[in-house]
């Protein structure tokens, strides 16, 4: 491999020759050897990408950085945003807590980029433009690492997340209605209850991803709020007048979702209680979809053996060795990353709590583990809901058969003859291996006609739709 | 002690003869011998007692209660609420995950009390009230108990919680504004940064209280909704018709709170995702909490070897064996406090993934311990509000000479001279040992009259208030 | 009520006349009005009981200590062991974070109980006994609240959680034992599979729980370590030579537990990390206890619409609405014990990281969630298994059936016909509805004498026992 | 692209003609499009390699495969084992719970590739090795599964984890040898203390390591046990005789480790709880690691504004805006790693719990989170080592300042002339901004000779080493 000299502040570093990054990112790649190379997100990259234009962009604006060097940041973030230089960024997670590294990697890919289009050869001469007195300008890592983070956060969880849980929550809808008069069993405890139907046991998964993306939705507001503008502290100093508010317009623009200026800077950098926030919504949703998943393959268990009530697509072969076994593997998919996503909420919380003074430096992986949770939640709800839920159809005969052989049909007595004679009726059913009726009659405290009358599991499903 | 006998569906069971519960209640007080006795908190029992008055006028206003019925109920339920009866509720939080038993034990205490008020002796003759067929009318265990737990959760969040909170967030909001001119240095990573106003630091913390303070308010939503009238299994079962609704009104005149019918009483039973939500957003507070309380402590420390930039009221000694010394001991307080709350999310996490069918049987465990972190941060706040935040007083002397010695003013000459050449300033005054001022003019940066002019702390913080 | 004047050295504090705790239990009081009142386990006190007597003897023999005091001090520690003094400890958790109150309230308590032992009247004249000079004599709070915490946590470790864990394990073995000739049918991933026995089953929760005690056990060589004897810092500070020793030996002595001087007092006063991998081997438990629970009730659902292959005790009428029910109730109560000791784990867990310099101060915190912890797993174990476990039976006849009709079996065949003909036969049975046996001989694969004599469920469970 | 036909039990699929892997691969490629694509560790694909190979050879030691088989399967293992085949791997973490496909990826691409080596064309003509029928011959996924996972985490623990903690804990051990005469200040609850030597300082941190890497050497036994031989449930069926106890000590002499087979299976596929021991100690060193970590960087902080008694490196530029910053970045490295493995802990957690009857169907996410905590505490203490630890020194003249300034070395007055004497002191230098011996000798209780006699620092450091 050939190499080029770079220099920072620290003195002169050797760089693979073909590489755009400078100095700094070779710093960090050397002293941060650990786990997977590459791990920063490119999502974070990207975010950055949004706000270094937007940063050019009011620089320029409010006359301290020329046009010319605007446009030239302005297409190497367009190009960036492209994916065309992905590979250009090589850092990991685990470095400096406050993703310096992966600020000065971005500015040293825009500079050295930059200096490529304006005709220069990277390495040589001056560079058209400095990484941090001109990409950098009126920034610092401490203000654009959560700035790109909470873009990338705000997209991954409106352009995947919540596609994806809205995508499932339409099909169980669906299906709510489709199974509207399927009488079943309840269980509770899991044990047989009183009926219900198929479709009302779908609709509380419904109101449950309901209630979920409101409470996803209602934490949007504090994660459109920017840091941009504090710069090292959150006092905004080396920034030109007005200059949060507007790079926040820009970033708003070019992005096309509504953030804005955080309020409060000095927060924004020392804290990232949004990121806590929006997270703690995802693992709520995690929770939902826990049961929902628990219910479906409990319910699809069998398929001689277990309760088979429901029917779910078959696809794949679902054992090396059990010839002819179909399993629940996308109900096993969602748990396991909802039991990621719980325990991501657990690293993110810890993290949240650690910031000192001005700044949180467990900025990195709050990142990281936003963005897998928010992409999880979204890529496991399609692929749930493609290949399991849309294909889920009920098994009339067994739910037939396990409605009918119920003992606790029994309740609906109870406005009739009491709790305890209704319930010596279960018992002695249960102990004689009897149906209700029987017993009913056996006892002397009910007429057959009366039995027949008062016993319909279809009017015991019905107070409430 | 002496018995007597009471009976339920199982048989008869020897109970203290001066107790008002009844079979169920003690079957549950031999069964589940786990962990301290009632522990199940007198928050939830006293949600039962609103529950099961306004069930009773609902009944009543129905048709299916007798007015008499509903006033002896009413009127034990008001004794249960004035806290007369609060050793009458034995039981231990790990019973029944539908809190069956705890559902049975004020059903029992209830028509026990009802039975002497109506002049009759626990035990003897025909019970005026009877538990179940009357004073568990129209409900079950699987939606009071989620009432209950409602009802007693949203109280607490509203009565001790959130006062608690703004008090330490006013006090807050009062010395951010009383040290809106305390220049100090900053501090990113640990290190000397750029300097911002005492003030300022105190602005991020109430910026985070309130952001938390609005994500806590956004759940209430959720928290109001009611599982009752959805009985067994969510279908409402032996209920009047209009029933849930007209309970839920009457809940909301009884506690004064703005109590609703849920929507979907299939998620209501099955599912406890308000309470996950809830408790979401007060482990965001604690994240916050546990970030201020640890910045005070750290700018407390010393009092001679630490960085001793503000001094925190002594409010007890603080050793056994070192004489005269002072420490942050409601810090400690509150982060411990913080702490609880982040494992008791952990354990609301898991206990609401594991709803099964119908129902949720992780009931009780969810109320206990949302119960006891609501409780934990409105205290603990009052308590680090009246035994510190009120009496923090910056030390002037200190913030003056540890900002002045800071090598990061030099950031001040970055739009002056340039990154490059200003590190070289603080890099050859950290090495040598003097101040920037004598390496910018040796260096021949900068004059020693631009250099004046130019690096003034108090002007590097005032871009944003 | 009455009051007393004590003094400590901040001043006079009024204190309750009939009270023993002197100033710095009254402050505490005050200062920290935070959740339920008295709070610190007693478990804590005991220990300090042992430890302060310990120290008194110690300090004797070493010379540093009359007779006189010595015995006076120890007869307070055994009236607190014998539970006399319980009302006497009045503190919360959620104190000071080294627990210095509560060694103060110790100290207080033991010096007002001597001066009346001694014939004085509390508050009048000069305490017999210092507080500070006599009972905290070689100590300090930072090393005698984590040598308290370490024997409260490992008596409560060996006197109930072990063996509440054992006795358990011992009625699953003895299961495990009487079932291991009945064959049934086996499920992975909640679907049909090979068969097994259910003592096999049985067996896999044995050696669950033998591995579990076994993590537990390696554990108690750290815990049983004491900090004893390294006073403020670690170093020992004014502590007589071979103090740390020989104090451990009483301690050891008076316990009858093998407690030893931790070899580094540095550790031992700054981090908790004993307590944090006990409570890692109770999370341990924790998880295994969930599983055998989860699978119990599994087995035992029903009793028509369920698996219910197994029978479970009927403890209590399991529905307030639904007459005859009866539900899983201990299997509930055991896993709810368990989602605490998980969330009590994060709670430990972030407690443990947070010492800072020469102290962990979130030792009241690590101190009473793992006494929870240790005790919840002990008694719901014994609950577990003397109201559950014990009477656990075989269903046959459902074991049987569900046995008898599972597709499955087919896997017999894989060695006889090869995994892909044999698939086709259960795909086969499956979609027509039909038994293997039939498809198997249709599609020409298999005669029948081949097939009675090589699909023999009982021969399917015998390589491994 | 150009595709082949590739079928199993369900039929035919297209598969890219380029590609060793088969239909199932194809299938589950398809079906779970969930996440980063290639996710499920190489690590396990490497584990299973192990596994195959072995388990070729024993079926060929017993009888059941040939030699040529053998070889071919062996021949394709060891390219594996070389890294030939990395990108033949492409399932994700989050596909089917048991890791069933990822089992038959390896036994598809084994099959195919032998198919080539035995100089067939893929795709074409009868394979030469059956995936199911040979590669997969004595084995299941439920089994082979849990045993690659143990391989890949054993040896992730022993070839990186404890080599790097070790190193880590070599260097903390020279430092405190190295220091062990440098006197400074203590610091409890962050307030001055008594005093004691950095030496002792980093004794406690190697006294915490030690004890880690013994907790984490303790549950190496367990994760020894291996599953193989068990297949479906548990019982071996479809293994010869011996099969398990030969396969496990093939595995062991393959890869040089003492792995042996399980001795009880069932509990081997149904529960984890090896893996939840293991990340246990993880977890707790992880505890250690992150208090090391913030000692370091609190002692580091400054340079002229914090506490600054040590020095550590300076690896890279701190800031992108503050020039001449340095930041302890190794330190927030190697917290954000602590971070995340105590996150992890949390989803191993609820993956163990979640086990059901014969099968734990969270297999892949607890594989991915112990090798990401193994890998990443391994790397992390080598970066912290190279690149902070190694290069820590002390900055004398700061820490004899600091020394000096304390009030705290008034404890040594303790036992001369009593607590309440040595406070007044300590209050009066506290209150009047002077020295403890001015005061000491201006209230009368000690002589400047007793002063100096008595109160040396140096003599205070000294019962413990």
């Amino acid at each position: 491999m050939t190499y080029r000299i770079e220099k920072d502040t620290m003195g002169e570093v050797r760089v693979p020759a073909d590489k755009l990054w400078g100095a700094q990112t070779e710093r960090s790649r050397n002293n941060f050897k650990i786990g997977t190379p590459a791990s920063m997100p490119l999502e974070v990259v990207y975010g950055f990408a949004y706000l270094k234009k937007a940063a050019a962009y009011t620089n320029c604006e409010l006359g301290v950085l020329d046009k010319e060097k605007r446009d030239l940041i302005a297409q190497v973030c367009d190009e960036i945003l492209d994916g065309k230089h992905d590979d250009q960024f090589p850092l990991v997670i685990w470095q400096t807590g406050s993703g310096t590294q992966s600020n000065m990697n971005v500015n040293e890919v825009i500079a050295n980029r930059a200096h490529q289009i304006a005709g220069g050869v990277i390495g040589e001469g001056e560079k058209t433009i400095q990484p941090n007195d001109d990409v950098n300008k009126s920034q610092s890592s401490n203000d654009t690492f959560p700035t790109g983070m909470h873009i990338a956060a705000y997209k991954k969880v409106l352009e995947t997340t919540i596609p994806g849980v809205i995508q499932l929550r339409n099909t169980l809808h669906n299906k709510s209605i489709a199974f509207k008069d399927v009488v079943k069993i309840g269980r509770t405890h899991l044990m047989d209850a009183t009926p219900l139907t198929l479709g009302q046991e779908f609709s509380g998964y419904v109101s449950q991803l309901d209630h979920g993306l409101k409470a996803l939705e209602s934490t949007l507001a504090h994660l459109s709020e920017l840091a941009l503008g504090g710069t090292a502290v959150g006092t905004g100093l080396n920034t030109p007048e007005g200059y949060d508010i507007l790079v926040a317009k820009y970033i708003a623009e070019f992005t096309g979702l509504p953030f804005v200026t955080a309020e409060n800077k000095f927060e924004a950098l020392a804290a990232h209680d949004a990121i806590v926030e929006t997270h703690g919504a995802l693992k709520q949703i995690a929770v939902s979809l826990n049961k929902i998943a628990n219910d479906i393959r409990m319910m699809a268990s069998g398929p001689r053996s277990g309760i088979g009530e429901i029917i779910i697509p078959a696809n794949e072969p679902g054992s090396s060795i059990m010839p002819g076994k179909v399993n629940p593997t996308q109900c096993e998919a969602l748990t396991m990353v909802c039991a990621q996503v719980m325990g991501n909420d657990v690293a993110i919380t810890i993290a949240g709590t650690q910031g000192h003074y001005e700044l949180n430096v467990f900025k990195p992986i709050m990142a990281a583990n936003i963005l897998q949770s928010a992409q999880l939640i979204g890529d496991a709800c399609v692929s749930f809901d493609e290949n399991c839920a849309q294909g889920i159809e009920p098994n009339h005969a067994v739910i037939k058969e396990l409605l009918n052989n119920s003992l606790m049909l029994v309740t609906a007595l109870n406005t009739k003859i009491g709790y305890y004679k209704a319930a010596e009726i279960a018992n002695t059913a249960h102990k004689n291996g009897t149906t209700l009726k029987e017993e009913a009659i056996n006892l002397g405290y009910v007429s057959e006609e009366d039995y027949d009358e008062w016993v319909k599991p279809e009017d015991m499903v019905g107070s409430l739709k």
